[in-house]
């Protein structure tokens, strides 16, 4: 932050208004790190396991510590409500995920839990009440890790996935969602979505590059990019190295370098859009066989469905431009989330009231955020990620980082407490 | 054969030529695809296993029956001998190899051994004296699958490998090349490269797609392809696919990508080279995540060593244009073998005379013949490949088109045996 941001701070804030304990907050991520702790400094904690059960009972305690009322319901769940002036308001909400990946690392998700607890103990020791009740939620299984799909928890409350065909879900082990809830006790008896929140805000490491590029203290997320999946076939005709002459090649590898370097232009021609060939397999893989066959999978993103409409029509073409024997499913989708503009703009005035300096991002990545969005007023919160690592042991954002988003998700419920 | 070429054999043959026995030749490769024959109609007979010694066996009844005398090396290559006028000359050999990839066909390498045995057959019943003895060679392990490197038993007689580092190479289980040959009663008392040849000619499948592509009866093989292999190790960074913009990406899949694409368009450039890429493994090979490593496996074939030096040369300055952390290896290197022109050119004259259509050719695989040309004079005689397939069960060639290469093999003897 800047001097001068600093001084524009002061001015809005004020005497009076609450601040968030940077400390505080920092000491939380160091706690509750140490459920699932690696040794390399990361944290392995998949959904509903001992270390899941360790962090949540902790999240439970502190909030109780605090005045919290405890609800945790059928999924898992847990709404932690510090209670406001009128109860006749719906409540606002906050929250990310308490679950890891495996070898995975100490801020995303747990940051956005962490903060929330730290906006009710900075509201209770500044004696501020809100006109709301302010809600801290834990959703389950944000990760899919263990249980896919991935945002379960979120998924079952806005109605996208239905309680008991989730429940019945199985992890390799042959373990379902409803025998691990049960098991580390957290099948609770509140029935999902229960509860229409007035709006709901995510903070989140940003899991990308960007705003540690440009130094910006905060994204001020827009939505989330929907996404295409496709699988890819390619049908060559294995050969000998030596004696098949390169006019006479059907080689299934050169094709599907082809699509790779298409992908990547097709994604450069839309921006913001990404294309991304993560996964190859060569048949038969042996040096001095031309290949036969290759599987590849494609992972295409953009803000705007109509992004994705021609991102996909231009990876058909392309396609269907090579001489080669090639299918191409179209697996899965996601359509984009646009968030809510009244909640995007509150988090960008906080910003600005704060002094940081903000910009707009569409999130890369899936978030609880992106169902939530569908019942109620949504925004997230981003802050930088140190080389844009996540789901990686290395993973890291500073206190001061941590702080920063803290900070401008108190002043973003603030303002709409005053709406 | 055209009606033409039938009319102009008669005349070249005469009356009094000796004629290989087309049926004859063809029964002994269905007899002997029962040596490791798979249901599929293909043979696995690994070298030095049981199912080489029976195939061994039966080689050397054959000869005997036909009057030859067999000697046996240390490295198992057999030799059969059906004496000549003048034991003072240089015997005159054929051969190939009798041992198999697993799942391979019925020609690769044991057509030459037969075309051999045909060759004395056809000269017993025909009473035709050679000047020069004339010797059938089995050589040990050609292909290479059991026991490492290929064409083991012909590198040794050349001078190529030492006796002593052959023998004590392992197979997979730990069995030595010496155990394994005194398992099958083959290491022979014969000391290896016992004898000087006045020439070698060996009959093979083309195991490429030119000759049938071109409707060409016989390959007149000028010389084998020299071959380069490279490792490639690609380092980029692993990022997120949702959330790494296309510009702030490091994919190592995509710079794979654009190497798969140069070696094919260096190969192209160097005619008749041939470049394939023929291995790849990407790390962590996950749909969604932008891929941090790759591994390349690299296999570039020129019948001069000039060209293969061009398209390393090539191959390395496509590397360093990339922007991309490569680290490109040589790892192994063969050098080109051109084959003596006064036996290539007996081949072509007796394809011409038998009214064979003949082109000239450069094997891109490798052949016991590639060693023997180190230590006298040798060529090669091809046939075509049924959709140019080897080490492959389908593997196949007509009757015809064995005939007609035993028919060159013999004129071609028949030559020499002149000079």
């Amino acid at each position: 932050m800047t001097a001068e941001g600093q001084a524009r701070r002061s001015t809005a804030t004020g005497s009076n208004m609450p601040e968030i304990n940077s400390e505080r907050l920092w000491a939380d991520i160091i706690a509750t790190a140490r459920f699932g702790g690696t040794d390399r400094g990361g944290v392995t904690r998949l959904t509903l396991t001992e270390e899941d059960r360790q962090v949540r009972d902790w999240f439970i305690a502190e909030c109780r510590s605090l005045g919290c009322t405890i609800e945790v319901d059928r999924i898992g769940n847990i709404f932690a409500t510090y209670a406001g002036e009128d109860p006749s308001l719906p409540p606002i909400a906050v929250g990310s995920h308490l679950d890891t990946q495996p070898q995975g690392g100490r801020f995303d998700g747990i940051l956005g839990v962490l903060a929330g607890v730290e906006l009710i103990r900075t509201l209770k020791e500044t004696a501020t009440v809100l006109r709301h009740d302010l809600t801290v939620v834990n959703w389950t299984n944000e990760e899919g890790s263990r249980f896919s799909p991935a945002m379960m928890g979120s998924g079952v409350f806005s109605g996208a996935s239905h309680l008991e065909t989730i429940e019945a879900l199985t992890d390799r082990d042959g373990t379902t969602v409803k025998a691990a809830l049960e098991t580390i006790g957290y099948r609770g008896e509140t029935s999902v979505g229960h509860v229409a929140f007035g709006a709901y805000v995510e903070l989140h490491i940003e899991q990308g590059p960007l705003l540690e590029a440009s130094t910006t203290d905060i994204g001020i997320v827009t939505g989330v990019q929907g996404v295409r999946w496709f699988d890819v076939s390619i049908t060559g005709t294995e050969a000998h190295a030596g004696s098949t002459p390169m006019t006479q090649r059907d080689d299934a590898l050169v094709a599907a370098s082809e699509i790779v370097l298409a992908v990547r232009d097709i994604a450069r021609r839309h921006p913001p859009g990404v294309g991304t060939v993560g996964f190859v397999a060569v048949g038969p893989n042996s040096r001095n066989v031309v290949p036969g066959s290759v599987q590849l999978q494609i992972d295409m993103r953009h803000p705007s469905e109509e992004g994705l409409r021609q991102m996909q029509a231009a990876l058909e073409q392309a396609v269907a431009a090579l001489d080669a024997k090639i299918a191409l499913d179209h697996i899965w989708s996601k359509q984009p989330v646009v968030f809510d503009p009244v909640i995007v703009e509150a988090v960008g005035d906080s910003a600005k009231a704060l002094g940081y300096s903000a910009a707009e991002i569409v999130s890369g990545a899936g978030h609880d955020a992106a169902h939530i969005a569908g019942i109620c007023p949504t925004a997230m919160i981003f802050i930088p990620s140190k080389d844009g690592l996540s789901h990686n042991e290395a993973e890291y954002s500073s206190p001061e980082e941590c702080a920063r988003g803290a900070e401008v998700m108190l002043q973003t419920v603030l303002q709409i407490d005053l709406k």
